[in-house]
């Protein structure tokens, strides 16, 4: 089984993934962001997006009642139902789900983010949080029968109510419970890059040791997806390819070593 | 196994439904609207929506692109999700799917509708259609697994593209996939009444040829539900109950006898 993470960026090639998964023998799941097209729907409907930055330097998105509406629409809403649609006019068998559904993905709500508020810390409350257990019964009924699982947040905390969480650890829990061959993250990008303002300057590999030293050198927003890859590769041996999403035969060129291969 | 059709209007208690369902021990197969959530977006993005009338006498909404676009925001986005999250805080596995996931409802797209244009007859086509099959073993799965489908539009057509259809259709096509022991349509009314202006108007109960009957009396969407019955009554003998969806206990009165009963 491979995972296939597909990014939520308007230049990521929709119609030449679901080209290339049709050929694809292998078992899939696949993970979908939405996030062009909740800035879209947030925008149309006049709605804040405030980004929050924790003590940490861990970047998100503040998930306000009514932003978590906006998700609804983006996420299950709109990319679910665009992807499968696509997918299936491929013949492709997918199958849309929120981490909701079924109790497909559980998890923790945020007890409080620490952020920064001039000279003083203060603590906020949203509704985020992070998923713990993915389920993998659900999962396997539906690999087992032919189905390709199209997932995709919110996720369910302790009381059974929708929190946002981020992707990367919707692909952890899930990999932890089924051990994918490899997990295939489809960017607006080539791979990672040195200098992100440079193309050229593709990572091509990368262990993980020097993961945490490249952690180093990066942002808030990309800190936490190496953070994200390292706790991946802590839960399971399996290989990470960061690659280009925007390009026709994405997953195949990438199980071909295309992007950045970290193992 | 029951199937509940829970109708899109603002004044269902939803929380009355989720109550009740947790006590109820038979399978249970949802199918909701979303009417309601739809407007309400539709408003706040400006997006305009125009209602057909076929000249045959039935109405329904011309599904543009960019009404579907709409649509599944608010049937698998906000609806689909606010009603999974509901039911899971009550205990019960809801697990929601459009049409369209893993081909559970798979059906025709329609050629064209003939309306009255002045004195002229002219056809429009837009992304509607008819339901034509239910995945039964897509349905077992989930239902012998101990989950509770909650199902809504779009469906596919038969290029795998998603298109708009009444929910009365996609609970017929169940309804003949599996046999419903009973099948209870939850709306902002008592039941079906006499006078629609008046609320003490119920009809308690009413055959299928009676049905006929009533028909010739009533509006063109009326007239769209009580075919819609008909044809349902058709596929199996079943008891289907059209009752309160804004009071306490709704399924259980319904199943009790409360509403319009139709056998």
């Amino acid at each position: 089984m491979i995972i296939v993470k597909i990014g939520g960026g308007g230049g990521i090639n929709l119609q030449a993934i679901a080209e290339d998964l049709a050929g694809i023998e292998e078992a899939i799941i696949i993970v979908h962001g939405a996030n062009a097209v909740r800035d879209d729907i947030a925008a149309r409907l006049g709605v804040e997006k405030r980004i929050i930055t924790s003590v940490k330097g861990y970047s998100s998105v503040y998930s306000s009642d009514e932003l978590m509406e906006v998700f609804s629409m983006a996420y299950p809403g709109v990319m679910s139902t665009k992807l499968v649609e696509l997918f299936q006019s491929h013949g492709i068998n997918a199958l849309g789900l929120s981490g909701i559904d079924g109790q497909l993905i559980r998890g923790e709500r945020n007890k409080g983010i620490r952020i920064r508020d001039g000279d003083k810390i203060k603590v906020v409350r949203d509704n985020s949080g992070k998923p713990k257990t993915a389920n993998k019964k659900l999962l396997k009924l539906l690999l087992d029968n032919g189905f390709v699982p199209l997932i995709c947040p919110p996720v369910l905390d302790e009381n059974g109510r929708a929190i946002n969480t981020e992707n990367d650890d919707i692909v952890r829990v899930i990999h932890r419970s089924l051990q994918a061959n490899a997990i295939v993250q489809l960017i607006e990008a080539p791979g990672l890059l040195d200098d992100h303002k440079d193309e050229s300057s593709l990572i091509p590999s990368i262990s993980k040791a020097e993961l945490a030293h490249l952690e180093e050198r990066l942002g808030p927003r990309i800190k936490r997806k190496a953070l994200a890859i390292r706790k991946l590769l802590d839960e399971a041996p399996t290989k990470v390819i960061i690659a280009d999403g925007r390009i026709d035969q994405p997953v195949t060129r990438a199980l071909g070593g295309n992007g950045t291969v970290i193992s």
